[in-house]
């Protein structure tokens, strides 16, 4: 075999890494399901019609072909199958097609992979894993599900060695009814320019916003003055009727998004900000959207992200609004192992390695492990009969805590970390809570 | 949006159905742990050269092609990317991709989809979740690890609510030894059509073994007689000398087959049966190999297989030889769903639903639930200040087991089953642990 190399945009992480990525998302699940959010996943594919139904994805879809089909590779039919780029437009199929078998409001939490045939760059990449979170109702979708959001993300992104988030939130109400309530009446383009604010800065945008969205000098400063408001309490509502701007729409996105701040504001302080800059992309979006930035990685965007739809689901009359967000698992934790700031005790789940005293005394150790492990007590077996010193460098090596020694006499366990050995018997013997499973924490860095 | 419709060979589960998957994976992943196997993922790529290396699988492979891309789509190229068709390919390229970084012996386990063009059928997939452990070490791989195997997959599948099952064990080197010793030169083949037997019957298999191994009428006896034998002990040995032949590969075969079939006596009564006609399509194979049966379930084939391989991995000079063993979940899951035979006792992890008494309430309800949440008791809040009665069948059509009435004067909690109610202090209550998650089980079936 040649030495095989690295593949750009598909991440894999080392054996550390990956015990890290584990713990992640085993702390992200238990928060979904204290929520009350179930399990769901979809098939990876989708037909392509209904990939690109929404969205300017087109240039994004990784299409499927089998090496041996009869069909000629040529431009992709109404039947050609395409890898999800993310969780929301399969979801949104799901519901439709199993509307008749679900519980409205449907509450589901989707990790899984998705795939982008974006060009790799730092924080982006072309596989990578999603945990997202959202609520799909029938008809109608009371508001209040726009405020449960940043609380379940807080909590499950409070329990991650992470540092501090901050969840940025606007609505795309308010957005649209100050743009008409402006005069503008292409409102998306108009969005779409203000998107761009950061990475164009407002220059350029008052000059697309006058390119693409016909926008005056003064309408063009208005919507930069909308997008500079930026507040963690309710103050921001008066800042944007301060502008003296009025539209039924932007009242109705006002009074939500106050909601949504006042929920926060009670059930975790400091969690969000209301700043009225943040557009989101995707045009599927309707009323609350949502970015998170970790404190210190602000300079790479969002971790999190989402918002509510009102129209991406429907069948015949009935249509199924929604709102969610998605935590950018593989994102984050490629911008902290980047930096090297989580860690983990060591590299294996196992807590105990059991010595072998000699090859035709393997059996022995092997009782001893499974005492051990129908105790909940993680142990391997040693792979060879060497000397002990041996052994003990297995474990040392792996991180492992203890090293066990079955005896004629009775057996021991050492602590390899401070050489303390001591009686003991399988059945009975606990290693301390700490050492029962691998630590995963934050790197403490220099001051 | 019309309906949507679901494609052929890409299954999707119900809520309830992904329940009884989130809980069958996370039992097997704990047993897992328990013996040491470190998680580990792979992209779900690989270059098509790595892909088509082993096996007969070219039919099977997906490629990949960007929708954009400025390809033609004519034939793949050598950069080009295919899905994976199996973790055994990719394990064995982050091996030689990250020898330098890795610990020896490295085992590790791996729970992912795989993707193959096959023609779907009844227990057969195009997309599918397998569950593996392997164990690689460098240049020699010790035979112990051979016999450990059984005893992981055969606590893994106890710890489910399924049938019981029987793993099957074989070595190649026995049927090669065997086809040697009889004088058949192109072992391969004959392997390759007594692999057939279950399928077209001995009389096809000895037509086959003529034609495309050279065997006589007498050869193909044998290789029929040595298909024929199978004990749960030792004495497939003898039954296997008492044929006459000798061959110095034949020995070293009974000799380790006999050594896993011991260790699983000791160990594991009654899980594994030597088993001589079991084969393996797979080419791969060097020693040991596996294939595993659900009790009343025979006719469907194998749910857990694998076996040794010593040449799937090298670089230069070194080798990587491994053993391991692959649980085919949705294949399981798949057929048991098919057959009812598995329940849970509610479709979401909720086990208290917050009622809300008026909706200017609904924080005090969001207090309540914050407090559950907090001592690990998943929770929900009622959509809406409804009725309590609606309120209370939100729950019973979901299967939550307790609604929870915020009042002025003290909350109460009624277990909506028996219709009990009685005093509860939200920092205080606490479920019984049969209620606190949903329980996952085989379905009672008549007689």
């Amino acid at each position: 075999m040649s030495k095989p190399t690295p593949i750009s945009g598909f991440p894999e992480w080392t054996p550390a890494q990956q015990m890290i990525e584990q713990s992640v998302l085993d702390r992200i699940r238990t928060t979904f399901e204290l929520y009350g959010f179930a399990p769901l996943e979809t098939r990876s594919v989708e037909p392509l019609d209904q990939l690109l139904r929404k969205g300017e994805t087109s240039k994004e879809v990784y299409l499927l072909r089998r090496l041996q089909s009869d069909d000629d590779g040529g431009p992709a039919g109404d039947d050609a199958l395409g890898l999800h780029f993310d969780l929301t437009v399969p979801f949104a199929r799901y519901v439709v097609e199993n509307a008749g078998r679900l519980q409205f409001p449907f509450r589901r939490y989707q990790i899984q992979k998705v795939w982008r045939g974006e060009r790799p760059q730092e924080g982006r990449y072309r596989e990578f894993l999603q945990a997202d979170i959202d609520i799909v109702d029938r008809d109608t979708l009371p508001a209040h599900y726009e405020a449960e959001m940043p609380l379940v993300i807080g909590d499950a992104l409070r329990s991650l060695p992470i540092p501090p988030v901050r969840i940025q939130v606007n609505n795309r109400k308010i957005c649209e009814g100050f743009y008409r309530g402006i005069g503008l009446t292409d409102t998306e383009a108009a969005l779409r320019a203000v998107d761009k604010l950061d990475k164009i800065g407002p220059a350029k945008v008052a000059e697309l916003l006058a390119e693409t969205a016909g926008a005056s000098e003064a309408q063009a400063k208005a919507c930069l003055a909308l997008a500079e408001i930026s507040a963690p309490d309710t103050s921001f509502a008066d800042a944007v009727r301060a502008l003296g701007v009025s539209d039924p729409l932007l009242d109705e996105g006002l009074a939500e998004l106050t909601a949504v701040v006042q929920t926060a504001a009670a059930h975790a302080p400091g969690l969000c900000v209301a700043d009225l800059r943040i557009a989101r992309g995707l045009d599927y979006y309707t009323g609350t959207v949502y970015e998170t930035q970790m404190i210190g990685y602000e300079r790479f965007g969002s971790i999190c992200s989402g918002g509510r739809y009102d129209n991406l689901a429907s069948s015949g009359n009935v249509r199924f609004p929604g709102v969610g967000i998605s935590i950018g698992v593989t994102r984050m934790l490629g911008l902290l192992f980047g930096a090297g700031a989580l860690t983990v005790s060591r590299d294996v789940p196992t807590c105990v390695l059991v010595a072998v005293t000699a090859e035709e005394q393997r059996s022995a150790s092997d009782v001893v492990a499974a005492a051990l492990r129908s105790r909940g007590i993680a142990t391997e077996v040693s792979p060879s009969a060497v000397k002990f010193g041996k052994q003990i460098r297995y474990a040392e090596r792996r991180g492992i805590p203890y090293v066990w020694f079955p005896g004629a006499d009775g057996d021991e366990v050492k602590d390899i970390r401070s050489g303390e050995q001591v009686a003991a018997v399988a059945g009975q013997w606990t290693p301390p809570a700490a050492d029962r499973t691998p630590v995963v924490g934050r790197a403490r860095t220099g001051a």
